[in-house]
Protein backbone atom coordinates (compact mmCIF):
# COMPACT_ATOMS: atom_id res chain seq x y z
CA UNK A 1 0.00 0.00 0.00
CA UNK A 2 1.24 3.47 -1.00
CA UNK A 3 1.20 5.59 1.96
CA UNK A 4 4.15 7.69 1.03
CA UNK A 5 5.54 9.35 -2.18
CA UNK A 6 8.83 9.61 -2.33
CA UNK A 7 10.98 8.60 0.40
CA UNK A 8 14.71 9.15 0.86
CA UNK A 9 17.24 7.79 3.27
CA UNK A 10 20.34 9.42 4.06
CA UNK A 11 22.90 6.88 4.81
CA UNK A 12 22.01 3.31 3.75
CA UNK A 13 24.03 1.33 6.07
CA UNK A 14 22.30 -1.82 8.35
CA UNK A 15 19.85 0.13 9.09
CA UNK A 16 18.86 2.86 6.40
CA UNK A 17 19.25 -0.38 4.03
CA UNK A 18 16.80 -2.27 5.88
CA UNK A 19 14.64 0.58 5.65
CA UNK A 20 14.58 0.50 2.44
CA UNK A 21 13.97 -3.04 1.96
CA UNK A 22 11.46 -2.90 4.23
CA UNK A 23 9.57 -0.33 2.37
CA UNK A 24 10.14 -1.55 -1.03
CA UNK A 25 8.63 -5.14 0.13
CA UNK A 26 5.85 -3.49 1.50
CA UNK A 27 5.74 -1.42 -1.25
CA UNK A 28 5.08 1.75 1.11
CA UNK A 29 6.12 4.29 -0.98
CA UNK A 30 6.47 4.97 -4.77
CA UNK A 31 10.25 5.42 -4.90
CA UNK A 32 13.04 4.87 -2.41
CA UNK A 33 15.92 7.51 -2.70
CA UNK A 34 19.36 6.94 -0.93
CA UNK A 35 22.18 9.57 -0.14
CA UNK A 36 25.27 8.14 0.15
CA UNK A 37 28.61 9.69 1.17
CA UNK A 38 30.45 7.16 -0.70
CA UNK A 39 30.11 5.49 -4.18
CA UNK A 40 31.30 1.89 -3.31
CA UNK A 41 28.04 2.25 -1.05
CA UNK A 42 25.97 3.75 -3.12
CA UNK A 43 26.84 0.72 -5.82
CA UNK A 44 25.94 -1.91 -2.77
CA UNK A 45 23.06 -0.85 -1.77
CA UNK A 46 21.81 -0.71 -5.53
CA UNK A 47 23.19 -4.31 -5.57
CA UNK A 48 21.16 -5.57 -2.63
CA UNK A 49 18.06 -3.83 -4.47
CA UNK A 50 17.99 -1.40 -0.93
CA UNK A 51 17.32 1.81 -2.56
CA UNK A 52 15.15 2.33 -6.09
CA UNK A 53 18.05 5.45 -6.93
CA UNK A 54 20.79 6.56 -5.29
CA UNK A 55 22.62 9.57 -5.27
CA UNK A 56 25.78 11.27 -3.33
CA UNK A 57 23.71 14.68 -3.92
CA UNK A 58 21.66 15.47 -0.70
CA UNK A 59 20.07 18.50 -2.28
CA UNK A 60 18.90 16.57 -5.62
CA UNK A 61 18.41 12.64 -3.19
CA UNK A 62 16.06 14.77 -0.50
CA UNK A 63 14.01 17.91 -2.86
CA UNK A 64 11.12 15.78 -4.09
CA UNK A 65 10.80 13.69 -1.13
CA UNK A 66 7.75 13.45 0.96
CA UNK A 67 9.66 12.07 4.16
CA UNK A 68 13.42 11.73 4.78
CA UNK A 69 14.97 9.04 7.08
CA UNK A 70 18.57 9.86 8.39
CA UNK A 71 20.35 6.90 9.17
CA UNK A 72 23.44 7.81 9.66
CA UNK A 73 25.48 7.52 13.11
CA UNK A 74 24.63 9.66 15.58
CA UNK A 75 27.09 12.54 15.74
CA UNK A 76 26.16 13.43 12.46
CA UNK A 77 22.32 13.38 12.35
CA UNK A 78 21.87 16.73 13.71
CA UNK A 79 23.45 18.56 10.60
CA UNK A 80 22.36 15.99 7.92
CA UNK A 81 18.79 17.15 8.94
CA UNK A 82 19.87 20.33 9.28
CA UNK A 83 21.24 20.28 5.61
CA UNK A 84 17.90 18.56 4.38
CA UNK A 85 15.33 20.74 5.77
CA UNK A 86 17.09 23.74 4.13
CA UNK A 87 16.28 21.73 0.62
CA UNK A 88 13.61 20.05 1.11
CA UNK A 89 10.11 21.05 -0.41
CA UNK A 90 7.47 22.45 1.90
CA UNK A 91 5.24 20.07 4.23
CA UNK A 92 8.22 17.10 3.82
CA UNK A 93 8.93 15.11 7.38
CA UNK A 94 11.91 14.41 8.60
CA UNK A 95 13.22 11.51 11.00
CA UNK A 96 15.93 9.74 11.97
CA UNK A 97 16.93 6.05 13.32
CA UNK A 98 19.64 7.60 15.96
CA UNK A 99 20.04 5.57 19.01
CA UNK A 100 20.33 9.23 21.33
CA UNK A 101 17.71 11.12 21.19
CA UNK A 102 17.80 14.52 23.65
CA UNK A 103 21.27 15.59 22.16
CA UNK A 104 20.13 15.00 18.58
CA UNK A 105 16.12 16.62 18.94
CA UNK A 106 17.47 19.41 20.81
CA UNK A 107 20.54 20.17 18.61
CA UNK A 108 17.62 20.35 15.93
CA UNK A 109 14.92 22.57 17.24
CA UNK A 110 18.14 25.16 18.50
CA UNK A 111 18.74 25.42 14.84
CA UNK A 112 15.68 24.98 12.72
CA UNK A 113 12.73 27.45 12.66
CA UNK A 114 9.29 26.70 13.76
CA UNK A 115 7.87 25.58 11.11
CA UNK A 116 10.78 23.00 10.29
CA UNK A 117 11.42 21.91 13.59
CA UNK A 118 7.65 20.64 13.84
CA UNK A 119 8.04 18.67 10.95
CA UNK A 120 11.31 16.86 12.36
CA UNK A 121 10.01 13.88 14.23
CA UNK A 122 12.66 11.50 16.31
CA UNK A 123 12.94 7.78 15.98
CA UNK A 124 14.35 5.06 17.79
CA UNK A 125 14.08 1.64 15.60
CA UNK A 126 15.54 -0.49 18.32
CA UNK A 127 16.54 -3.52 16.32
CA UNK A 128 20.17 -3.85 14.28
CA UNK A 129 22.46 -5.83 15.57
CA UNK A 130 26.77 -6.13 15.54
CA UNK A 131 27.02 -6.27 11.73
CA UNK A 132 27.42 -3.37 9.39
CA UNK A 133 26.65 -2.36 6.36
CA UNK A 134 23.97 -2.30 3.76
CA UNK A 135 24.85 -5.90 2.58
CA UNK A 136 24.29 -7.27 6.37
CA UNK A 137 20.19 -5.23 5.72
CA UNK A 138 17.49 -7.67 5.47
CA UNK A 139 13.75 -6.12 4.68
CA UNK A 140 12.50 -7.84 8.11
CA UNK A 141 14.69 -6.29 10.41
CA UNK A 142 11.66 -4.68 12.36
CA UNK A 143 9.18 -7.08 12.27
CA UNK A 144 8.32 -7.21 15.95
CA UNK A 145 11.08 -5.01 17.22
CA UNK A 146 10.43 -1.86 19.66
CA UNK A 147 10.47 1.67 18.13
CA UNK A 148 10.00 4.72 19.92
CA UNK A 149 9.17 7.83 18.35
CA UNK A 150 9.70 10.96 19.77
CA UNK A 151 7.43 13.83 20.03
CA UNK A 152 8.27 17.43 21.80
CA UNK A 153 5.86 20.35 22.40
CA UNK A 154 6.95 21.98 19.52
CA UNK A 155 6.39 18.74 17.43
CA UNK A 156 3.77 19.27 14.67
CA UNK A 157 0.53 16.37 15.11
CA UNK A 158 0.51 14.83 11.91
CA UNK A 159 3.84 14.48 11.38
CA UNK A 160 4.46 12.56 14.43
CA UNK A 161 1.22 10.49 12.71
CA UNK A 162 3.34 9.77 9.63
CA UNK A 163 6.21 8.72 11.19
CA UNK A 164 4.21 6.83 13.69
CA UNK A 165 2.46 4.96 11.01
CA UNK A 166 5.71 4.46 9.26
CA UNK A 167 7.34 2.32 11.62
CA UNK A 168 4.00 0.64 12.22
CA UNK A 169 3.85 -0.51 8.50
CA UNK A 170 7.59 -1.76 9.23
CA UNK A 171 6.71 -4.12 11.67
CA UNK A 172 7.41 -2.46 14.71
CA UNK A 173 5.96 -1.58 17.99
CA UNK A 174 5.44 1.49 18.18
CA UNK A 175 5.87 4.06 21.79
CA UNK A 176 5.76 7.68 21.76
CA UNK A 177 7.69 9.38 24.52
CA UNK A 178 9.63 12.51 25.38
CA UNK A 179 13.41 12.45 24.46
CA UNK A 180 14.60 12.34 28.20
CA UNK A 181 12.25 9.64 28.72
CA UNK A 182 13.96 7.87 25.65
CA UNK A 183 17.41 8.26 26.75
CA UNK A 184 16.71 6.95 30.04
CA UNK A 185 14.72 4.35 29.05
CA UNK A 186 17.59 3.10 26.71
CA UNK A 187 20.58 3.56 28.72
CA UNK A 188 19.32 0.96 30.30
CA UNK A 189 18.17 -1.81 28.16
CA UNK A 190 20.39 -1.11 25.08
CA UNK A 191 23.15 0.95 26.44
CA UNK A 192 23.97 -0.70 29.21
CA UNK A 193 23.74 -4.30 28.21
CA UNK A 194 26.94 -2.69 25.58
CA UNK A 195 29.02 -1.24 28.31
CA UNK A 196 28.60 -4.44 30.42
CA UNK A 197 29.77 -6.28 27.19
CA UNK A 198 32.32 -4.42 25.90
CA UNK A 199 33.63 -4.44 29.56
CA UNK A 200 33.49 -8.29 29.74
CA UNK A 201 35.34 -8.90 26.29
CA UNK A 202 37.69 -6.45 27.31
CA UNK A 203 38.29 -7.74 30.44
CA UNK A 204 39.20 -11.23 29.68
CA UNK A 205 43.22 -12.24 29.23
CA UNK A 206 43.30 -13.16 25.47
CA UNK A 207 44.55 -16.45 26.82
CA UNK A 208 41.20 -17.76 28.11
CA UNK A 209 39.69 -17.00 24.56
CA UNK A 210 39.74 -20.48 23.45
CA UNK A 211 37.61 -21.82 26.29
CA UNK A 212 34.95 -19.62 25.82
CA UNK A 213 31.53 -21.72 24.96
CA UNK A 214 28.33 -20.42 24.09
CA UNK A 215 27.73 -18.45 27.43
CA UNK A 216 30.49 -16.28 26.73
CA UNK A 217 29.55 -15.96 22.97
CA UNK A 218 26.14 -14.46 23.98
CA UNK A 219 26.79 -12.10 26.64
CA UNK A 220 29.51 -10.47 24.54
CA UNK A 221 27.88 -10.64 20.79
CA UNK A 222 27.32 -7.02 21.10
CA UNK A 223 31.03 -6.50 21.88
CA UNK A 224 31.64 -7.10 18.20
CA UNK A 225 29.44 -4.04 17.44
CA UNK A 226 31.07 -1.06 15.39
CA UNK A 227 33.56 1.42 18.10
CA UNK A 228 33.00 4.27 16.76
CA UNK A 229 29.31 4.18 16.46
CA UNK A 230 28.91 2.91 20.28
CA UNK A 231 31.49 5.78 21.22
CA UNK A 232 28.85 8.12 19.90
CA UNK A 233 25.97 6.76 21.14
CA UNK A 234 27.68 6.69 25.03
CA UNK A 235 28.64 10.28 24.62
CA UNK A 236 25.64 11.95 23.33
CA UNK A 237 23.67 10.36 26.11
CA UNK A 238 26.50 10.38 29.16
CA UNK A 239 24.42 11.41 31.96
CA UNK A 240 21.92 8.94 31.56
CA UNK A 241 24.79 5.86 30.34
CA UNK A 242 26.75 6.62 33.69
CA UNK A 243 23.08 6.85 35.31
CA UNK A 244 22.49 3.02 33.87
CA UNK A 245 25.68 2.03 35.13
CA UNK A 246 25.09 2.86 38.92
CA UNK A 247 21.73 0.64 39.01
CA UNK A 248 24.19 -2.46 37.89
CA UNK A 249 26.93 -1.67 40.02
CA UNK A 250 24.24 -1.67 42.66
CA UNK A 251 23.20 -5.35 41.48
CA UNK A 252 26.58 -6.63 40.66
CA UNK A 253 27.86 -5.56 44.08
CA UNK A 254 25.25 -6.99 46.09
CA UNK A 255 25.92 -10.34 43.95
CA UNK A 256 29.55 -10.22 44.13
CA UNK A 257 29.52 -9.68 47.90
CA UNK A 258 26.57 -12.61 48.74
CA UNK A 259 29.37 -14.91 46.63
CA UNK A 260 32.28 -13.65 48.36
CA UNK A 261 30.72 -14.31 52.08
CA UNK A 262 28.84 -17.03 51.17
CA UNK A 263 25.22 -16.50 51.27
CA UNK A 264 24.23 -18.57 49.56
CA UNK A 265 20.71 -17.43 50.21
CA UNK A 266 21.31 -14.00 49.21
CA UNK A 267 22.79 -15.26 46.09
CA UNK A 268 19.98 -17.48 45.26
CA UNK A 269 17.19 -14.74 45.16
CA UNK A 270 19.42 -12.47 43.68
CA UNK A 271 19.76 -14.88 40.85
CA UNK A 272 16.19 -15.73 40.63
CA UNK A 273 15.06 -12.39 40.73
CA UNK A 274 17.03 -11.88 37.73
CA UNK A 275 16.06 -15.16 36.16
CA UNK A 276 12.51 -13.99 36.49
CA UNK A 277 12.71 -10.44 35.32
CA UNK A 278 14.87 -11.66 32.10
CA UNK A 279 11.64 -14.36 31.23
CA UNK A 280 9.26 -11.27 30.82
CA UNK A 281 11.28 -10.06 27.71
CA UNK A 282 8.33 -9.85 25.12
CA UNK A 283 10.76 -9.86 21.81
CA UNK A 284 12.23 -12.97 20.48
CA UNK A 285 10.22 -15.14 23.34
CA UNK A 286 11.45 -18.47 21.87
CA UNK A 287 15.23 -17.84 22.71
CA UNK B 1 33.53 -48.07 17.63
CA UNK B 2 32.69 -49.45 20.82
CA UNK B 3 36.30 -47.94 22.94
CA UNK B 4 33.90 -48.38 26.36
CA UNK B 5 32.02 -51.56 27.55
CA UNK B 6 29.56 -50.25 29.87
CA UNK B 7 29.18 -46.36 30.89
CA UNK B 8 26.75 -45.17 33.81
CA UNK B 9 25.77 -41.80 33.91
CA UNK B 10 24.77 -40.78 37.39
CA UNK B 11 21.75 -37.41 36.91
CA UNK B 12 20.20 -37.53 33.67
CA UNK B 13 19.59 -33.99 32.67
CA UNK B 14 20.64 -31.81 30.21
CA UNK B 15 24.46 -32.40 30.32
CA UNK B 16 24.19 -36.29 31.65
CA UNK B 17 21.59 -36.60 28.75
CA UNK B 18 23.40 -35.07 26.16
CA UNK B 19 26.29 -37.64 26.72
CA UNK B 20 24.06 -40.47 26.46
CA UNK B 21 22.76 -38.96 22.97
CA UNK B 22 25.68 -38.36 21.58
CA UNK B 23 27.86 -42.31 23.37
CA UNK B 24 24.66 -44.01 21.57
CA UNK B 25 24.96 -42.31 18.35
CA UNK B 26 28.61 -42.81 18.20
CA UNK B 27 28.36 -46.11 19.10
CA UNK B 28 30.71 -45.50 21.78
CA UNK B 29 29.65 -47.96 24.63
CA UNK B 30 28.14 -51.89 24.31
CA UNK B 31 25.13 -50.11 27.15
CA UNK B 32 24.80 -46.96 28.50
CA UNK B 33 22.98 -46.99 32.15
CA UNK B 34 21.26 -44.14 33.98
CA UNK B 35 20.84 -43.56 37.55
CA UNK B 36 17.87 -41.36 38.63
CA UNK B 37 16.40 -39.72 41.60
CA UNK B 38 13.23 -39.73 39.90
CA UNK B 39 11.31 -41.87 38.53
CA UNK B 40 9.41 -38.92 36.26
CA UNK B 41 12.85 -38.21 34.78
CA UNK B 42 14.10 -42.04 34.02
CA UNK B 43 10.82 -42.43 32.07
CA UNK B 44 11.78 -38.91 29.88
CA UNK B 45 15.29 -40.63 29.79
CA UNK B 46 14.24 -43.15 28.04
CA UNK B 47 11.62 -41.64 25.82
CA UNK B 48 14.09 -39.40 24.48
CA UNK B 49 16.60 -42.45 24.17
CA UNK B 50 19.23 -41.07 26.79
CA UNK B 51 20.27 -43.88 28.14
CA UNK B 52 19.48 -47.76 27.81
CA UNK B 53 18.51 -48.55 31.25
CA UNK B 54 17.65 -46.29 33.66
CA UNK B 55 17.29 -47.17 37.46
CA UNK B 56 16.89 -45.45 40.69
CA UNK B 57 19.25 -47.52 42.27
CA UNK B 58 23.17 -46.28 42.60
CA UNK B 59 24.78 -49.46 43.59
CA UNK B 60 22.96 -51.73 40.75
CA UNK B 61 23.36 -48.64 38.02
CA UNK B 62 27.44 -49.02 38.84
CA UNK B 63 28.45 -52.07 39.53
CA UNK B 64 29.15 -53.51 36.55
CA UNK B 65 30.29 -50.16 34.43
CA UNK B 66 33.83 -49.24 33.11
CA UNK B 67 33.10 -45.66 33.17
CA UNK B 68 31.06 -43.75 35.50
CA UNK B 69 30.15 -40.46 34.73
CA UNK B 70 28.70 -38.23 37.61
CA UNK B 71 26.47 -35.29 35.91
CA UNK B 72 24.52 -33.81 38.56
CA UNK B 73 24.19 -30.44 40.08
CA UNK B 74 28.25 -29.31 41.22
CA UNK B 75 27.31 -29.75 45.59
CA UNK B 76 26.04 -33.28 44.91
CA UNK B 77 28.61 -34.48 42.92
CA UNK B 78 31.80 -35.30 45.70
CA UNK B 79 29.45 -37.30 47.70
CA UNK B 80 28.61 -39.57 44.32
CA UNK B 81 31.58 -39.83 43.48
CA UNK B 82 32.50 -41.38 46.89
CA UNK B 83 29.33 -43.44 46.69
CA UNK B 84 29.76 -45.14 42.88
CA UNK B 85 33.99 -45.90 43.98
CA UNK B 86 32.39 -47.91 46.51
CA UNK B 87 30.22 -49.41 44.69
CA UNK B 88 32.20 -49.93 40.96
CA UNK B 89 34.16 -53.16 40.01
CA UNK B 90 37.57 -52.93 40.04
CA UNK B 91 39.60 -50.90 37.59
CA UNK B 92 36.11 -48.90 36.96
CA UNK B 93 37.18 -44.93 35.92
CA UNK B 94 35.01 -42.35 37.76
CA UNK B 95 34.64 -38.84 36.22
CA UNK B 96 32.07 -35.91 36.63
CA UNK B 97 31.04 -32.85 34.39
CA UNK B 98 30.62 -29.94 36.88
CA UNK B 99 31.52 -26.82 36.41
CA UNK B 100 34.38 -25.72 39.13
CA UNK B 101 37.15 -28.47 39.99
CA UNK B 102 38.96 -27.63 43.25
CA UNK B 103 36.81 -28.40 45.89
CA UNK B 104 35.11 -31.57 43.93
CA UNK B 105 38.57 -33.08 43.59
CA UNK B 106 39.78 -32.00 47.22
CA UNK B 107 36.72 -33.22 48.39
CA UNK B 108 36.62 -36.37 46.31
CA UNK B 109 40.96 -36.98 47.41
CA UNK B 110 40.18 -36.32 50.80
CA UNK B 111 37.72 -39.26 51.49
CA UNK B 112 39.18 -42.16 48.91
CA UNK B 113 41.57 -44.26 49.40
CA UNK B 114 45.19 -44.23 46.94
CA UNK B 115 44.35 -46.37 44.15
CA UNK B 116 40.16 -45.21 43.92
CA UNK B 117 41.41 -41.88 44.20
CA UNK B 118 43.54 -42.23 41.22
CA UNK B 119 41.00 -43.77 38.73
CA UNK B 120 38.55 -40.21 39.64
CA UNK B 121 39.43 -38.22 37.03
CA UNK B 122 37.44 -34.52 37.34
CA UNK B 123 36.35 -33.18 33.89
CA UNK B 124 34.12 -30.01 32.86
CA UNK B 125 32.69 -29.74 28.91
CA UNK B 126 31.81 -26.39 28.45
CA UNK B 127 29.07 -26.74 26.73
CA UNK B 128 25.00 -26.53 27.72
CA UNK B 129 22.34 -24.05 27.49
CA UNK B 130 20.38 -22.07 29.80
CA UNK B 131 18.00 -24.82 29.48
CA UNK B 132 17.48 -27.63 31.75
CA UNK B 133 16.57 -31.21 31.90
CA UNK B 134 17.08 -34.18 29.66
CA UNK B 135 14.24 -33.03 26.99
CA UNK B 136 16.70 -30.04 25.80
CA UNK B 137 19.10 -32.94 25.53
CA UNK B 138 21.08 -33.42 22.27
CA UNK B 139 23.77 -35.43 20.65
CA UNK B 140 25.85 -32.88 19.14
CA UNK B 141 26.01 -30.37 22.22
CA UNK B 142 29.84 -31.17 22.80
CA UNK B 143 30.76 -30.73 19.04
CA UNK B 144 33.64 -28.44 18.76
CA UNK B 145 33.04 -26.80 22.74
CA UNK B 146 36.08 -26.94 24.95
CA UNK B 147 36.18 -29.50 27.34
CA UNK B 148 38.26 -29.14 30.82
CA UNK B 149 40.39 -32.59 32.30
CA UNK B 150 41.98 -31.93 35.52
CA UNK B 151 44.73 -33.60 36.43
CA UNK B 152 46.55 -33.81 39.74
CA UNK B 153 49.91 -35.78 41.11
CA UNK B 154 47.19 -38.70 42.20
CA UNK B 155 45.24 -38.97 38.99
CA UNK B 156 46.25 -42.12 37.04
CA UNK B 157 47.67 -42.14 34.00
CA UNK B 158 45.44 -44.48 31.75
CA UNK B 159 42.10 -43.35 33.59
CA UNK B 160 42.92 -39.84 32.98
CA UNK B 161 43.78 -41.23 29.05
CA UNK B 162 40.55 -43.03 29.04
CA UNK B 163 38.25 -39.62 30.31
CA UNK B 164 39.98 -37.69 27.57
CA UNK B 165 39.50 -39.77 24.73
CA UNK B 166 35.92 -40.27 25.65
CA UNK B 167 35.38 -36.30 25.52
CA UNK B 168 37.58 -36.26 22.21
CA UNK B 169 35.25 -38.81 20.86
CA UNK B 170 32.20 -36.91 21.94
CA UNK B 171 33.77 -34.30 19.76
CA UNK B 172 35.04 -31.91 22.49
CA UNK B 173 38.16 -29.66 22.26
CA UNK B 174 39.98 -30.87 25.44
CA UNK B 175 42.55 -29.71 27.62
CA UNK B 176 43.72 -31.16 30.62
CA UNK B 177 45.09 -28.62 33.62
CA UNK B 178 45.64 -28.90 37.25
CA UNK B 179 42.09 -28.14 38.95
CA UNK B 180 43.54 -24.47 40.66
CA UNK B 181 44.01 -23.53 36.92
CA UNK B 182 40.77 -24.79 35.68
CA UNK B 183 38.68 -22.79 38.19
CA UNK B 184 40.46 -19.50 37.02
CA UNK B 185 40.24 -20.27 33.86
CA UNK B 186 36.55 -20.82 34.08
CA UNK B 187 35.46 -17.80 36.60
CA UNK B 188 36.66 -15.49 33.73
CA UNK B 189 35.50 -16.95 30.55
CA UNK B 190 32.15 -18.41 32.28
CA UNK B 191 31.26 -17.38 35.70
CA UNK B 192 32.07 -13.67 35.09
CA UNK B 193 29.54 -13.55 31.72
CA UNK B 194 26.97 -15.11 34.54
CA UNK B 195 27.53 -12.95 37.18
CA UNK B 196 27.05 -9.94 34.59
CA UNK B 197 24.67 -11.32 33.12
CA UNK B 198 22.29 -11.95 36.09
CA UNK B 199 23.56 -8.32 37.43
CA UNK B 200 22.16 -6.98 34.07
CA UNK B 201 19.02 -8.58 34.11
CA UNK B 202 18.11 -7.72 37.85
CA UNK B 203 19.35 -4.07 37.61
CA UNK B 204 16.97 -3.06 34.73
CA UNK B 205 13.65 -2.01 35.78
CA UNK B 206 10.65 -4.82 35.52
CA UNK B 207 8.71 -1.59 33.40
CA UNK B 208 11.99 -0.72 30.73
CA UNK B 209 11.74 -4.73 29.99
CA UNK B 210 9.24 -4.21 26.82
CA UNK B 211 11.79 -1.89 25.12
CA UNK B 212 14.22 -4.75 25.08
CA UNK B 213 15.49 -5.93 22.09
CA UNK B 214 18.54 -8.21 20.42
CA UNK B 215 21.13 -6.55 22.37
CA UNK B 216 19.21 -7.04 26.08
CA UNK B 217 18.12 -10.60 25.06
CA UNK B 218 21.78 -11.63 24.05
CA UNK B 219 23.51 -10.28 26.65
CA UNK B 220 21.18 -11.57 29.28
CA UNK B 221 20.56 -15.01 27.77
CA UNK B 222 22.65 -16.73 30.50
CA UNK B 223 20.54 -15.25 33.15
CA UNK B 224 17.61 -17.98 32.43
CA UNK B 225 19.79 -20.37 33.61
CA UNK B 226 19.00 -22.41 36.76
CA UNK B 227 19.19 -20.48 40.06
CA UNK B 228 20.26 -23.04 42.51
CA UNK B 229 23.01 -24.87 39.28
CA UNK B 230 24.35 -21.44 39.50
CA UNK B 231 24.44 -20.38 42.79
CA UNK B 232 26.42 -23.97 44.16
CA UNK B 233 28.60 -22.89 40.79
CA UNK B 234 29.58 -19.95 42.21
CA UNK B 235 29.61 -20.75 45.73
CA UNK B 236 32.12 -23.91 45.15
CA UNK B 237 34.65 -21.46 43.21
CA UNK B 238 34.21 -18.08 45.75
CA UNK B 239 37.20 -17.25 45.84
CA UNK B 240 38.09 -17.06 41.66
CA UNK B 241 34.81 -15.53 40.89
CA UNK B 242 35.71 -12.88 43.29
CA UNK B 243 38.81 -12.40 41.55
CA UNK B 244 37.63 -12.11 38.03
CA UNK B 245 34.87 -9.84 39.10
CA UNK B 246 37.74 -7.82 39.96
CA UNK B 247 38.93 -8.01 36.43
CA UNK B 248 35.43 -7.04 34.92
CA UNK B 249 35.36 -4.11 37.05
CA UNK B 250 38.62 -2.91 36.06
CA UNK B 251 37.65 -3.00 33.02
CA UNK B 252 34.08 -1.27 33.54
CA UNK B 253 35.17 1.51 35.69
CA UNK B 254 37.83 2.63 33.36
CA UNK B 255 34.99 3.07 30.81
CA UNK B 256 32.13 4.36 32.62
CA UNK B 257 34.51 6.90 33.68
CA UNK B 258 35.68 8.00 30.03
CA UNK B 259 32.31 8.29 29.27
CA UNK B 260 31.35 10.43 32.21
CA UNK B 261 34.54 12.35 31.50
CA UNK B 262 33.17 12.91 27.74
CA UNK B 263 36.94 11.38 26.71
CA UNK B 264 36.25 10.06 23.20
CA UNK B 265 39.67 8.77 22.51
CA UNK B 266 39.75 6.79 25.37
CA UNK B 267 36.21 5.33 25.31
CA UNK B 268 37.21 4.70 21.64
CA UNK B 269 40.43 2.64 22.31
CA UNK B 270 38.29 0.47 24.93
CA UNK B 271 35.92 -0.04 22.93
CA UNK B 272 38.09 -1.25 20.06
CA UNK B 273 40.56 -3.35 22.53
CA UNK B 274 37.15 -5.37 23.65
CA UNK B 275 35.93 -4.98 20.36
CA UNK B 276 39.23 -6.79 18.59
CA UNK B 277 39.21 -9.16 21.31
CA UNK B 278 35.86 -10.65 21.11
CA UNK B 279 36.44 -11.47 17.58
CA UNK B 280 39.04 -14.03 19.00
CA UNK B 281 36.50 -16.95 20.28
CA UNK B 282 37.60 -19.80 18.24
CA UNK B 283 34.16 -21.39 19.61
CA UNK B 284 31.00 -20.35 17.30
CA UNK B 285 32.83 -17.83 15.23
CA UNK B 286 30.19 -17.52 12.82
CA UNK B 287 28.13 -15.38 14.98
Amino acid sequence: MRRFGKITIIGVGLIGGSIGLAIKKRKLAAKVIGVFRRKTTLKKALTCRAVDIGTLDLKEGVRDADLVIVATPVSSIPRLIIEAARHVKKGAVITDAGSTKSWIVSEVEKRLGGSEKARFVGSHPMAGSEQTGVESAGGDLFDGSPCIVTKTAKTDRSSLEKVVSLWKALGARVTVMDPPTHDRTVSLISHLPHIVAFSLAGAVPAKELPYAAEGFRDTTRVASSDAKLWADIFLTNRKEAVNAGRAFEGYYGKLIAAIAGGKRKEVLKLLEEARLKRGKIIYGRDT
